[in-house]
């Protein structure tokens, strides 16, 4: 069967990409080079596309930045560092990017249908998901209804299926999972600040060290700074 | 109150732009430049924003031959000409671009949450709708509840909501409407084929030519040929 994979080239999305392989998908990666802060991430998800050996690897490039609005598209807006676990689940972070899964999803469905693969797999979480709106059960749901009546395929019956193996996992549990499809932690990318090494102190540092020291395990990433 | 229009540079998108200024919206105007075949109708939409004062004009630029998928997107797939306006309405044609409004309502919706808009105006039409399914009502519906479900205007309540004033008119109704706002038709562009001159035999210019006769009105477009 054939999938799409949205790959950011973090944790989780390589995690999905090894259990789509794991399930026997035939798979269609797809990543968003959207101007963001932490480019660099794109260079993973190739190196995980390849040392998968994924059937196409797609990059769809905008510009986000050019009405800005997240700390993830716009210089001017600091990223948080830092901050406790408890502090990221309280509210919208600064890094919410308005819409960003729903373009996302968008494209990925384009390519889904054009390639007639009857999945997309994204590896969104709602336990983690650090408070973005567009990470929970309810948006995919709907999302899934967009798919449905929005297509060709969904009006002949059959839309594209969204695959969500992560929603209700914890991080430590994404880990877990990964370790055991044999995800290659040291090709990932989770850090939001764009440097060369990662920096160890944004909420997506911080949450993926927090895990792996939850589980007695050693990030093989170097890192700038590491309070764990 | 603010508003996002999709302005493709068409009649229907056009009308749309004009009803929104009519109800006294500040109107910021979002085009996209998706490597069409008709990417003429930029220089329209541009035309067209600068015409009616619009505050801010973007153009979001992708490239959606990277698939394929659909006749204005893969030049080796013929545009369908000289069809019967009956022959239109009976199938999906190969004009569909596989997610296209959702795409376009996704970056909308982006742009809108960004310079906290109330509003995103599209011009999709049930009617003359030439068998599209990201044109029809369910559909509109199901990107409400994912712009009410994914955002952080919607999780506080305010979702923006999207305004379909074409949604139940036929296209010589939609000039009815266009001529009554003072819509500039001659800055406008309908044909899919890419030329200079719109073609006049493609579906889109067809289905123009077809209205603008039935009320006994003169396009004022020159076109390479005119069977009405």
């Amino acid at each position: 069967m054939k999938a799409v994979i949205l790959l950011s080239g973090g944790l989780d999305s390589c995690t999905v990409l090894y259990q789509a392989l794991a399930e026997g998908c035939e798979c269609y990666t797809i990543s968003f080079d959207y101007q963001q802060r932490h480019r660099r991430e794109l260079h993973s998800a190739l190196a995980i596309a390849q040392k998968a050996n994924v059937i196409q690897h797609q990059v769809v490039s905008f510009d986000l930045r050019q009405w800005g609005g997240s700390a993830l598209t716009d210089d001017s807006i600091d990223l948080p560092t830092g901050r406790s676990l408890e502090e990221m689940s309280q509210n919208i972070p600064v890094t919410y990017v308005p819409a960003r899964n729903t373009i996302f999803l968008s494209f990925a469905l384009a390519y889904a249908e054009t390639i007639k693969a009857e999945r997309i797999y994204i590896g969104v979480n709602a336990l983690d998901y650090s408070g973005y709106p567009d990470c929970r059960p309810d948006y995919i749901k709907a999302m899934q209804e967009v798919f449905r009546l929005g297509t060709k395929q969904g009006l002949e019956g059959k839309p594209v299926k969204i695959v969500t193996p992560l929603l209700y996992l914890k991080k430590a549990e994404i880990i877990q999972l990964g370790n055991r499809l044999g995800v290659p932690w040291e090709l990932t990318w989770s850090c939001y600040a764009g440097g060369d090494v990662a920096c160890g102190v944004c909420d997506s540092c911080r949450l993926r060290l927090a895990a792996f020291a939850e589980l007695g395990l050693k990030d093989p990433l170097p890192y700038a700074q590491n309070s764990n």
